[in-house]
């Protein structure tokens, strides 16, 4: 047993701050462990009281005479790091602090002592601000969320699957996808809410559910990310041994990130690198509650599918055609059937039918049989990867799938998912959940799980490190002949170019290099040089290299007076090409990442940018290109010949080895325009800044 | 009383093809008739019953000795043309057809007859592969949708609030919608299912609908459109009355199209044109049964924002951060609110509150009354256009508001929508509806009702009517130079050109424009000239002309031996300029519809195109370049010089209108490249196709 499966699975609980009123925080802990019917010993702690709710109550946790294996806190902010002191004091080894007053309001020096004492005693503290955890596997409640009250009627019951583990930075929405999960017979292995975070992390919690073998499937409800390195070691563990990891990230919109940065005391990082990240290890990311609940759903209870051609079967025309929409706009492809296929499927149905794709069985093939035929021929077919049904399953007599057919149907190994486009009855969800499936009643949602089920699983192939790459000392923005010299040093070949400084070299340069000629201002200062008037093209003779060299000083001079020039760069006219740009940063959370799009205006108008994060290999580059909406200019647009599509994922592979081996000197870096020519690609400027 | 309210609230209804039989298509009708206490008589009709579960049967209609004001066929459909005879014979004057096995099964003579029938005798007939239709206020239930069955457990009230109108081209959709909408107690007044349309259209119930008055909001759910005319004349009418409309429409992918075409035998037509029809009439579109539901759930209990500008209220700050940036992603605005709004509000919550946008009221908020005037508070502010509460619901013993209070905050006729994170228990969806309030446990969908109360509601401009246009009496694709001149005849003034037919010519034209001048090969069957070599830029003399000429007319003559040049188009090159895309066309449907994109790759690479039916004012035109992504090209980008907006919009104003008053004559036109100058805009080629 890990650490922290202790912490999740405690022989015994003590609680701090400890009250009678079960409506109050204060009371609610005790009351939930006690009626989740905790197996282990409860302490509460309370100076006020002998006894709470019929358990013996402590003054002080010293004074209890027992190994305590998790001490939860709900004391006022101000007494939290006193009471921690009194649970190092007696060997607790593991603390929750639930009660809120620290950074999410200004009081972070009461965090900090609490980090303090996590740092010195060695125990593990979730929270503070957090809402506990459940550990619905072994029965420990350890939470004031009502969403585990064991509730009054009668239960749904759980059905089989890959239990489900939830790790929450908002507990609130932790909780929430609990009971949404539940409504759906889901199993579910552990809710955690991690809060502040000031010791363990939801990277920390992340990693133990990687490892838990109870734990299939993992859903992880995001606002930052403070521990990178555990949180991608955790992510590549997942990965390597194909565990489906579903992510939420608040935060994408500019109200997102000032709700996020002002809750539980977290910054929203940016979200393409998260969304770049969530890609890298194969995470799937979900945009909204329902839609993170339906995914888990499928990949708790059905195989992932081989590919993305999706059969859907209807009992309604109308909702089928609504189906194929909403899977299509998921990514998902609807083949048109096999004619073999459709003549075999054809035979089940009634006249009206149709088995083209959508298979629309009519209402009649419940009665007929002609349903579960349909399905089983489809889910038999090498044509189709999963089948969509599309039901009406509102009835409380009887379902369109018995739980015998629902199992029958499984054998097949291939994902079924079942929605209904009228309300599910009771009976329904809990026949099909006898059956370990799941009725989806969102039909956008149903979409988003058939193609996370889809989504393919391959980890990405391991790239060799590179070396060290070879850096100049000196931090900031470096001007294009220093940016050029930094690639050219780290083996990215640029055109032929020269630095000239003094206007007498310009003629001797000029010739050697053979004109036409670019004359480009050359400063560290000047990283938009061309608005400056820093850029004349296009030169032809000495006479322009000469007239070119006065005009750029001269605007430079008008446009920024405190401005030294190093110099020019004079570089031969390029040939013609499909422009790009390179970019790369290093960001604070997943370091190195690597951007390429169209060149122009296309960029900043279309954001049409893909990225990775470095390094990568030739096939990963090339995939970037192809996601581009951009890719078609360089393949062959409208009769022109084809870009050197090799020579570009080159380029893209050694900037993503260069980046990542700089390992955070290199803050940014431009390569704009690069120009893709039927042979090679050249790097026409470049912009790097260190740090 | 208009025809089809007598249709839809009939006085008596006679049943052809009935039988006893309830969970057969055939016996079910009478039955949901009879169990949704019908006020009216009802007359089964069978000749081999005497009496169908207690109600005397009869051998035929024409037996009947009582007025029936609505027939409904429940046949085979080889039988249903001589049952309607009968019942005109009976004077009959309304019929509804149950029955399947027409047109959507290849049998388009049996439909014809139907047809015929109906525009013989002036009966109104509705389907036939229809669902039949639930009109709830009268208690009319002519379907055999499981859904309007009366349930046997306790009833949800229906709460107050504009009842919804459904009209559907599929019923079984149709009936869902009314499903779902009846789990969240929303009022409904019809739901109408319109089958193969063989007499009665979509469009006829959704005008009836827009005139009913008891009817405040319509939902349509359409695969396509039969009767554009009438369809067109009562989006107009809903608009110009202010009545909402919602439609989802099928048939946005591939595969949805293949699933429509084939049920209920009707054609998708093209999604862009119905996508900016419905923007025109301020019809609404959803994407899914669920936002369709809470968007109509929004527009029934709730007024119309003023604005987009929407305040958060939430009880936990991560489900309010994911409510942020769903309501971002609808479009809408999340302002950070004023400072002296945001100090008023942080009075009433405790100190980890926060009060920016979202507002973090937290739980603690729900007991002390700091939810409750926090809501009100914003919704008395000129800041915030509507208030977005995100609420714990999931409690069967209390709710955050209490009917009271959301009957206090609804005084304030501003939008309050309420979305739980955990799902809503029946206390909450009672307590709340017993208020005139909808519970949203759908984040994505409570984001697009709150989007649907903020669409701006402004009836279009009206436009007056150009006179008809100069068109040539030819039909096909029009030459370059041809195409100048249908332009010129009609308003469209284009940069000067000559025509040349003999080389002996080109010396004295090329005088006469002036150089540089651009030389391009014209004639009716060579659309695509440049790719034919048709097309040499930048002559500077006038052996460079002729040279041209030689050089078109050899590439032309490799290219396409047949074509016979009518001669070349000799133009002065244009100035600089930001170049667009003018196009039209003549959509079955929807009539004159006028599009503006990037000139270049962009429009192809990047689909950013804007389009409007036509005609157009120059508001509209506008309006429609602010919306392309190119726009900021236009608007002096980075730098560069302002194009001439009102120049370019005032094209879009004319070709629209010559489109417009075309009727239709004109199939397409192309005016590509349009150049857009600092003063002015040039038309540079032109290309249209009459008909």
């Amino acid at each position: 047993m890990t650490d922290l499966a202790r912490f999740l699975n405690p022989r015994s609980i003590a609680i701090i701050g400890a009250a009678p009123d079960p409506t109050k925080i204060r009371g609610a802990i005790q009351h939930m462990v006690i009626s989740n019917n905790y197996s282990g010993s409860v302490y509460p702690v309370n100076p006020s009281h002998r006894v709470i709710n019929g358990v013996p109550c402590h003054a002080k946790i010293t004074e209890i005479d027992a190994v305590i294996d998790l001490a939860v806190v709900v004391l006022p902010a101000r007494l939290v790091p006193e009471s921690l002191e009194s649970c190092a004091a007696a060997g607790v080894p593991n603390a929750i602090i639930i009660s809120s007053g620290f950074a999410e309001e200004g009081n972070t020096g009461l965090q900090d002592r609490i980090a303090g004492i996590a740092a010195r005693t060695g125990m593990r503290i979730c929270g503070p601000n957090a809402e506990g955890f459940y550990n619905a596997l072994d029965g420990v409640a350890v939470t004031f969320s009502p969403t585990v009250a064991p509730a009054s009627g009668p239960q749904l019951p759980i059905m089989a699957g890959k239990p489900i583990g939830v790790v929450a930075q908002s507990g609130g929405m932790g909780f929430a996808l609990y009971h949404r999960g539940r409504a759906l017979a889901l199993p579910f292995s552990h809710i955690i809410s991690t809060g502040n975070e000031v010791h363990l992390t939801a990277a920390d919690f992340f990693a133990h559910l990687v490892d838990d073998e109870r734990t299939g499937v993992i859903l992880l409800f995001l606002e930052s990310i403070r521990d990178p390195a555990r949180f991608r070691a955790a992510a590549a563990r997942a990965q390597a041994i194909g565990k489906p990891v579903i992510a939420v990230k608040m935060g994408r919109s500019e109200a997102g990130i000032r709700a996020t940065a002002s809750h539980t005391a977290s910054m929203a990082g940016w979200h393409t690198a998260y969304r770049t990240a969530f890609r890298h290890y194969g995470i799937l990311e979900a945009t909204d509650p329902d839609e993170a609940v339906a995914m888990a759903a499928a990949l708790a209870t059905a195989p992932r599918a081989a590919g993305t051609r999706v059969a859907v079967v209807t009992l309604s025309g109308g909702a089928g055609a609504w189906a194929a929409d909403a899977l299509a706009a998921a990514g998902l492809q609807l083949p048109e059937l096999p004619a073999d296929l459709q003549a075999d499927i054809a035979t089940l149905l009634p006249s009206y039918g149709t088995a083209r794709n959508p298979v629309d069985v009519t209402a009649q093939a419940v009665r007929d049989g002609g349903l579960y035929q349909s399905i089983e021929k489809l889910l038999a077919s090498d044509a189709v990867d999963q089948v969509f049904a599309v039901l009406s399953l509102a009835s409380e007599t009887r379902t369109s799938l018995s739980a015998d057919e629902l199992r029958a149907l499984a054998a097949y190994r291939k994902p079924l998912l079942n929605y209904t486009y009228a309300l599910p009855s009771r009976l329904a969800i809990e026949t099909f959940a006898g059956a370990g499936a799941v009725v989806f009643a969102g039909l956008r949602e149903a979409a988003a799980a058939a193609a996370a089920l889809a989504a393919p699983t391959r980890p990405p192939v391991p790239i060799a490190p590179a070396g060290a790459p070879l850096l100049p000392a000196i931090s900031g923005a470096l001007s294009e002949a220093e940016s050029r010299e930094l690639l050219a040093a780290n083996g990215i070949a640029l055109p032929p170019a020269r630095l000239v400084t003094r206007a007498e070299d310009l003629a001797a340069a000029a010739a050697e290099l053979g004109y036409p000629l670019a004359m480009k201002a050359q400063s560290r200062a000047l990283p938009h040089k061309t608005e400056a008037g820093g850029v004349v093209l296009g030169l032809r003779d000495a006479a322009g290299v000469r007239d070119a060299w006065q005009r750029i000083h001269a605007a430079v001079a008008a446009h920024a007076p405190d401005v030294v020039l190093q110099g020019v760069l004079l570089c031969p006219m390029a040939e013609d090409g499909v422009e790009m740009i390179i970019g790369g940063l290093f960001d604070p959370v997943f370091g190195a990442m690597l951007s390429v799009g169209a060149g122009g205006t296309a960029t900043e108008l279309y954001q049409d940018v893909a990225w990775r994060l470095a390094p990568l290999d030739g096939d990963a580059a090339l995939a970037m290109l192809r996601e581009l909406r951009c890719f078609r200019l360089l393949d062959g647009f409208r009769g022109a010949p084809r870009g050197d599509l090799a020579a570009l994922a080159e380029l893209l592979v050694r900037v993503a080895a260069l980046l990542h081996g700089a390992g955070g000197r290199i803050a940014e870096i431009e390569l704009n325009p690069v120009r893709v020519h039927p042979r090679g690609a050249s790097v026409l400027d470049a912009l790097a800044v260190l740090r």
